[in-house]
């Protein structure tokens, strides 16, 4: 058996302890694949105290970083601290050194991925990112490889799977978010400071890599329309089921003319499209392509182990490639960088989608007629209308579901709408895709 | 830009015309991805003088295929013949070159892999079949790379179209199986000939190269134990239906204790399970693996430019490593071919599963009081029954869903079903798919 490839670790968290037991545990499976033994031979911890899950026998573990990227004998870096700093710098003194690096860390890459490739592109290195988006679905190889056949026209998926599971537990028991929300993070499944799931950003994020491995163009994260979870209510999940729709965080990536759509906000899917029916902490990933049109993906987003595999998925290739001139490397989003052009996108107002509107009305006659009235005005057609009497203290609902309509020709709606007279305050609206081959 | 990568083509037909087709419109794309155009130069068809849906400018047509193979100035040769035979000799004789090959030939992999994946390292060039399983899927490749992280446990997928479409009609229209492929057949979906589709061997030979890469073992197509879809009915499908199930045409590959089950035969699926909705011409593969658990994939499985895609995908691979040491290239089963070795399998009567199991009955007393007293002797417990009474001129049924239970005691029960005296000719059984973490 040939010597091992060393690797250096920047991280022992979950993901970094999933690493090690996993390197450990599937030890003669990569072997059989690469000839040669995958091994941690340095790690950095910021607590060289702490109790690990992991068995750190032949590891040697030290306290400063910088020792992994500029003196240790290693092969390969691996960073798994997350967020920008000081893991940019790390990864950038590795790559400068000319050190592989593999990274998990989506903020860094959606933020300044561009360095990151640019330098790694300078020393003819790889840099593996495929623990990045959907830990356990290999998404990243499927846009850079499998569908590199097709022109891919679009993408969208669930991405944030603590926001899938929050939704999931809406629809399925009726609570609102905020009681979603405190249970997710009582089972671990939702941070302390959860902003960065349900607020979007994370998606964000993720879809900021998928946008460009589809559309070869460089990281656009300041481009990525974002909302959250937040104001989606247990009251418009049971509406939208009652009009055949799930309620899903979808994050969408599309070709529009010569533009491009980035987008990440609550959505409601039709009943029967595989997307609605991926529930809990569930990822899934559809993409759209010229060739071969809708291919679908779904798995584990997130966990120790799910993500530690991905990380071996990009350990693997780049071990193989180890000494390989870089021209025979493949890109890290798959096209030539000299190719990787950035492409105007498509301000929000423009995005054309159909909406789901919610308005809380007076149960007066003449509501329905001065509704449908505006929404005809301005050439919106109505797909499906629901009314709702009142109930108890609850006021009377009208739940519609629109044409396609530009985006600021809805809000022109709205507004004239939430000024009659009839309709009270607690109104919503969400955006509703329906996946008919865009 | 670089000088063109000249493609040698075997094969004018569905496949092979969307394969120039494709090339000429995403051109473009594809020079954004590798740097330089992939061009088909030289092209084999039987008949010279036949109308093709593409444009074959610049393309020198032969009427013998050893041209392309032994003096076409290529880079690479494909081959979308079909079927053992010229496509083997062809196929070797171009490795033997020097020359890479990319294929879609499932049965000529599946029958004789083994030998061409060594004439192929023998001479330190690569084989590209992403193409010959699930067109649409990047499965080959999910399998190769994507999940090279973990230690597959198993997968199960729709691999055949065919079988899918007919049951997916049945199923949706009541309609008996001979009905429901003379349609397919009227509709393109089924060769005149339906015995490579009905039968299972197509899917029989898309498993023998899943399996391969899924655990390392050479291509075993002798091994699998094949049923076709011919004796599935509506009614079956129907009361599958009552107990929450749907009719699939499955194709397994699992680790069970040291050895390997490969099996094709049609399956009852949970209904709320994701291959239970894949349905029409859809493909899907679901794998179970170690650390990411269940992931799923689907998309189209077979069409002129969804195969012609995949083929792209291992052109441009083999493009980008034109020239690079054998050494830096992807294994083609993602093992080292050291550690390619043969695993015992399974034999079909050591197979455990729940089974679906309908009797056609008298309408007397003590029938069910007879059936559950067979199958409490030999301690097959029953998960889920439904009888139904005589109506018309059908006889009373009794369906039946067992727990898990080996092939050979279930065959055994049943001998002792089929001989009582109320039991009537016309039952039937299959096989049920639980998915639960194996």
């Amino acid at each position: 058996m040939s010597e091992p490839i060393r690797i250096g670790l920047l991280g022992l968290g979950t993901v970094g302890q999933g690493l090690v037991r996993l390197l450990k545990h599937n030890r003669g499976e990569y072997v059989r694949r690469l000839g040669r033994p995958l091994i941690v031979t340095h790690a950095f911890a910021r607590d060289l105290a702490r109790k690990r899950d992991c068995d750190l026998t032949g590891i040697k573990v030290v306290n400063d970083p910088h020792f992994i990227t500029r003196e240790a004998p290693v092969d390969v870096v691996v960073e798994l601290l997350g967020g920008l700093s000081p893991a940019r710098e790390l990864i950038l003194e590795a790559l400068a050194r000319g050190k592989p690096v593999v990274t998990a860390n989506k903020a860094l890459l959606a933020e300044d991925g561009n360095t990151l490739f640019a330098a790694a592109k300078q020393k003819g290195v790889a840099i593996g990112f495929e623990a990045s988006v959907a830990g356990g679905i290999p998404i990243i190889r499927v846009l850079r490889e499998g569908l590199a056949g097709n022109r891919i026209e679009g993408l969208a998926g669930i991405i944030n799977g603590t926001c899938n599971y929050i939704l999931t537990q809406m629809a399925e028991r009726g609570v609102d978010f905020s009681v979603a929300l405190a249970e997710a993070q009582a089972q671990g499944f939702a941070e302390a400071n959860p902003a960065l799931d349900v607020d979007g950003i994370d998606a964000a994020h993720k879809l900021t890599i998928l946008a460009s491995l589809a559309f070869g163009i460089p990281l656009s994260y300041p481009g990525v329309a974002t909302e959250g979870i937040r104001e989606v209510t247990a009251r418009d999940i049971q509406l939208a089921r009652e009009l055949g729709y799930r309620i899903k965080p979808l994050s969408i990536a599309k070709r529009s003319g010569g533009r491009i759509e980035l987008r990440v906000h609550p959505t409601l899917v039709p009943e029967d499209h595989l997307l609605a029916k991926v529930d809990g902490i569930l990822n899934s990933v559809i993409v759209q392509s010229d060739a071969v049109g809708q291919t679908g993906y779904y798995g584990k987003g997130a966990g120790g182990d799910a993500t530690a595999s991905a990380v071996v998925a990009d350990l693997l290739e780049i071990a193989r490639e180890l000494g390989a001139h870089a021209r025979f490397q493949a890109h890290p989003l798959g096209y030539d960088p000299a190719a990787v052009q950035p492409q105007p996108l498509l301000p929000m107002r423009e995005v054309e989608c159909a909406h789901y509107l919610r308005l809380r009305v007076a149960d007066t006659p003449g509501v329905l007629k001065a509704i449908t009235s505006i929404l005809a005005e301005l050439e919106i057609s109505i797909e499906a209308i629901l009314q709702k009497e009142p109930k108890g203290k609850e006021d009377a609902m009208v739940a519609i579901i629109t044409s396609v309509v530009a985006e600021h020709r809805f809000a022109t709606a709205l507004e004239k709408l939430l000024v009659l007279k009839f309709v009270r305050p607690g109104s919503t609206h969400l955006r509703v895709e329906h996946f008919n081959g865009k």
